[in-house]
C-alpha cells in the first residue's frame, strides 16, 4: 500500500516525477496546444491562485481580499511591462473580443468533465480498489480487453475508409485502423453508477456479485484511462505524420503508470502538509479553491505528460478523498463543497453531447449499423467478464449484465474523440446512441437474472430518492 | 409593504409585467444582440432546464437522470429537424468550433458577476430597505446625485473629444457628452462591505450611523442600478444614431421601476407556489439549480427590457431572500448551496477587471488626471451625504467617509461599459484606479473620524476572521 513506502522511497519517485514533463515542455509538441482545455486550464489556475493569495495577503493588512484580487489582476495583466515574452494574458486584455456564446458553453461543458472525474476519484480510494482483490482485477482486465477488440472489429466492418471530414485534417498516409483504435477503447469503459442503483433497489447492494462489480468499475477507470492515453497519443503522433513503434507504446503505458503513481506518491505526501498551511488561510472558501486548484492543475500536468487532462483530475480525486480535510477541519467535506460546480456545469456536458448529434445521421442505414454493431460489441464484450470472476456460486451472468453501461465515461471518451478529430460526426452520433442502449437495456436485463437466481424475490419497485 | 397588497392589485400587476417586454421582443433590438451574455443566458437557461426536466422524468421512469439529460440534449438539438428556423443550438453542434480560452475566461467573469449581484439580492430584503427610513433614504439620493454631476464634470475637464477608439464603433453624430454620463453614473454605487467590516472592527456596527450607511447602501444599489439603465439605454439609442427625448428617459425609468417593482410583485406570488412543487422533485440539486434558473431567467429578461443584466439578477436575490427555502426544506440555505459556485467565479471577474488595467497608459499624464479628479470627485461626492442625514447628534462625517468605497458595483459599471465600447482602455484603467483608492482610504479614514468622536476609543485591532 502506498503510504506504507518508506521515505527514502518517497524522495525518488518524487524525484522522477517531476522529470516526465520536461521533454513535453521543451518540445512544446502539438498534442497539448491543440487541445483548448490546456490554456484555460493554466489561465484558471493563474487567476484563481493569485486571487487567493492576494487576497489573503490584503486580509492579512486589514484590507478587503476584493481589492488584493484586483491588484492581483493588475500585476498579471501588466507582467509584460517587465518582459515583452510574458504575453500569456494579452488575449484577456484585447478592446475588442469575439465572444460567443456558444464557445462559452463549450468551456464549461470541459470544465464540467474534468469536475465530474474530479468526483470519480473523490469517491474511488486506492485501498478500496486493493482490496476488492483478484476476482474485480479479471473482470476489470477482460472487460476492457473483450470489448476494444469488439469494437475494433465492429469499427473495422463498417468504416473501410478514412471518411471525407477526417481525412481533410490528416496528412495523407493517415490510416483508417487508427478510427478503429479509438472506437475500441470508447468501449473498454465501464459505468457502473446505474447497475449500482439496480443492486441498491432490489437490496442486494453488499452481495459479492455487486462488490466485484462496483470494484471492477474502479479499476476499469484506471485501465480505460491508460488505454485513452495510449491511443490518444498514437493518433496525435499520427496527425503529424509520425507512426509510433511498439517501444514507444510501452513508453506511453509507463508514463501513464507512472503519471497515476507518481501523483498519488507525491500527492499523499504533499498534500496533508499543504492542507496544513491552507487551514491557517484566513479567506473564504479556501478548501474549495484549493481543492479546485489541484483538480485543474493536475489535469493541465496530465496534458503536459501527453495524457488526458481527465486522468490528472481523477488523480487529483484519488489523492483528497475525504480523509485530509477532516483531519484539520471537522465541518468541511469536500465532496459537499464540490456537489455544487458540479451541479451547475456536469449537465451541461450531457446536454451538449446530446445536442451534437446529428439524429439526420442515421438516415445513412450505414450508421444505424455501427450503432447496432457497437452496441452489440459492449453487451457481448462484457459477457466475457462473467468468466473472468473467480470464486464458486456466483451469479456470472448477473456480473456479466451489470457490466454492460457505458454512461459518462465513453461518451467522454468519445467527445475527446471529436476534439481530436479522429471521430467524425456520424460515427458520434452512432456512439451515443450505444451508450444509450447499453445504459437502457441493462436494469431490466439485471431484474431478469438477478431473480433468475431465484435469491431476491423483494423487489423493491419503488424509487429509494435517495440522491435527492 | 409589497406583501400586504390585495390579490385585486397582484393580479393587475402581473397582466402588466409581460406587457414591458412585448414591443423589445418583436423589435429585436440592437442593445439585447450586442450583449453576448443575454445568448450565453438563454443557452443556459433552456440547457438547465431542459437537464433537470428530462433527467427528472427519466428517475420517475426508473432510469438514471444522466440518460434523461443525454436524451433531452438529443431533442434540443435535433429540433432543426422539424422546423430549420429553430436554429439556436446550431453553433454548438459545428464539427470545427473556433475556442479560444479567453472568450471562456470572459464568459466565467460574466457568469460571476451575475452570481455576485444574485448574491447581494440575497442578502438584502425589501423589508429591511423600507424599515432604515428616511436617513437612509435621503443619504442614499444625494450619495447618487452629487457623485453623478462631479463626475460627467472631471469627465467633462478632462476628455474634450469622443477617442478615436470608441469614435470608431459610434455613428458620425456620437457626442462626448455621452461619454461624461456613463463616467458619472460609475461614480453613483455604493459599496460598503468594506465599511461595514470596519464598523464591525470597532464593534459599532449596531450604531445610528452604521445603519444609516447599510440601508443607504442597499437603496444606492437599486438607484445605481436604474442609473445605469436609464444611462445605458441613452447609450445604446445613440450608437444607433437616435437621440432620446426627455420622455423617453421617463419611459426608461418608469420600465426600470417596473421591472423590479413588477419581478418583486409577481416573483413573491409566484416563488413560493413554484418552490412547493419543486420541493416534490426527486433530482438530486433542484433547489440550487432552480435558484440559478431564476437568476439567469430574470438577467435575461432584464436585457429585453432593455436594462442591464444584473438588475434581474439583484431582482432574483431579493425574491429568494433566505426564506422560502427554509418554508418547504429546512436542512437547505440558498446562500450556502450558491457559495461554492461563487467562490469559484466571482474571483475571476475581479482577476480580469485587473488584467484589463494598462498600467503604460498612465504615462499619459491626462490618463493620470482623470484618475485623480475621478478619485477626488468620488470622495468629495459622498461627503454631501453627510448633510442628508437626519437626526440630532449624529456622526456626519462617519456617515461621509463610510459612504465613500465604490467597490465591486463600480467595477461592473465600467465593464458594462466596456462592453457598450462607451469606456476606453485609459478611462476604464482611471476607474479601476479609483475604485482602488476609495477602498483603500477609507478604512484609516474612518477610524480617525470615529475615533475623533471620541466615543469609540476600544479598537479592536486584530481581525476578527469572521469570513473563513
Amino acid at each position: 500500500m502506498i503510504r506504507t513506502l518508506s521515505s527514502r522511497k518517497w524522495i525518488l519517485v518524487a524525484a522522477l516525477f517531476p522529470a516526465l514533463f520536461i521533454p513535453n515542455l521543451l518540445a512544446s509538441d502539438a498534442a497539448v496546444h491543440e487541445d483548448p482545455v490546456a490554456p484555460l486550464l493554466l489561465a484558471l489556475i493563474v487567476i484563481l491562485a493569485t486571487a487567493k493569495g492576494a487576497g489573503e495577503l490584503f486580509e492579512r493588512l486589514h484590507m478587503p481580499a476584493v481589492l488584493g484580487e484586483l491588484v492581483g489582476g493588475i500585476v498579471l495583466g501588466n507582467l509584460i511591462l517587465l518582459n515583452p515574452a510574458w504575453s500569456f494574458f494579452e488575449p484577456l486584455r484585447a478592446q475588442v473580443m469575439e465572444i460567443h456564446w456558444a464557445v462559452i458553453i463549450d468551456g464549461m461543458a470541459r470544465l464540467g468533465v474534468i469536475i465530474l472525474l474530479f468526483e470519480v476519484g473523490l469517491e474511488s480510494t486506492v485501498k478500496g480498489m486493493m482490496k476488492v482483490g483478484t476476482s474485480s482485477l479479471f473482470v476489470a482486465v477482460v472487460g476492457v480487453i473483450a470489448p476494444f477488440i469488439l469494437g475494433y472489429g465492429v469499427s473495422w466492418m463498417f468504416i473501410r475508409e478514412v471518411p471525407v471530414q477526417i481525412a481533410a485534417g490528416m496528412p495523407a498516409g493517415f490510416s483508417v485502423h487508427y478510427i478503429h483504435l479509438f472506437v475500441g477503447s470508447v468501449l473498454c469503459a465501464t459505468s457502473v453508477g446505474i447497475t449500482a442503483r439496480v443492486f441498491q433497489d432490489l437490496g442486494r447492494l453488499h452481495t459479492r456479485e455487486a462488490q466485484i462489480i462496483l470494484g471492477a468499475a474502479v479499476i476499469d477507470d484506471v485501465l480505460g484511462l491508460i488505454v485513452l492515453a495510449v491511443v490518444s497519443s498514437v493518433i496525435s503522433a499520427a496527425k503529424v505524420g509520425q507512426s509510433i513503434q511498439v517501444g514507444s507504446i510501452f513508453r506511453l503505458i509507463a508514463v501513464a503508470v507512472l503519471f497515476l503513481g507518481g501523483a498519488l506518491t507525491v500527492g499523499t505526501f504533499v498534500i496533508p502538509r499543504m492542507m496544513k498551511l491552507l487551514a491557517k488561510l484566513r479567506t473564504a472558501g479556501v478548501m474549495l479553491l484549493s481543492s479546485l486548484l489541484l483538480a485543474f492543475l493536475l489535469s493541465y500536468l496530465a496534458g503536459l505528460a501527453g495524457l488526458a487532462g481527465i486522468v490528472g483530475a481523477f488523480a487529483a480525486g484519488l489523492l483528497l478523498e475525504r480523509v485530509h480535510f477532516r483531519e484539520f477541519r471537522e465541518d468541511i467535506d469536500i465532496f459537499r463543497l464540490i456537489k455544487p460546480i458540479s451541479t451547475f456545469l456536469v449537465p451541461v456536458f450531457f446536454v451538449l453531447m446530446g445536442i451534437q448529434v446529428h439524429l439526420e445521421s442515421f438516415a445513412d442505414l450505414s450508421v444505424l449499423g455501427i450503432a447496432a454493431g457497437l452496441t452489440a460489441a459492449a453487451v457481448i464484450g462484457k459477457q466475457a467478464c462473467a468468466w473472468g470472476a473467480t470464486g464458486k456460486a456466483l451469479d456470472r451472468m448477473s456480473i456479466g449484465v451489470g457490466m454492460i453501461p457505458r454512461g459518462e465515461v465513453g461518451l467522454i471518451f468519445a467527445s475527446i474523440g471529436r476534439s481530436l478529430k479522429v471521430v467524425d460526426g456520424p460515427t458520434f452520433s452512432a456512439i451515443v446512441i450505444m451508450v444509450i442502449v447499453t445504459t437502457l437495456v441493462t436494469p431490466p436485463l439485471l431484474k431478469v437474472t438477478l431473480s433468475r437466481g431465484g435469491k431476491g424475490a423483494e423487489r423493491l419497485g419503488v424509487d429509494s430518492g435517495i440522491e435527492k
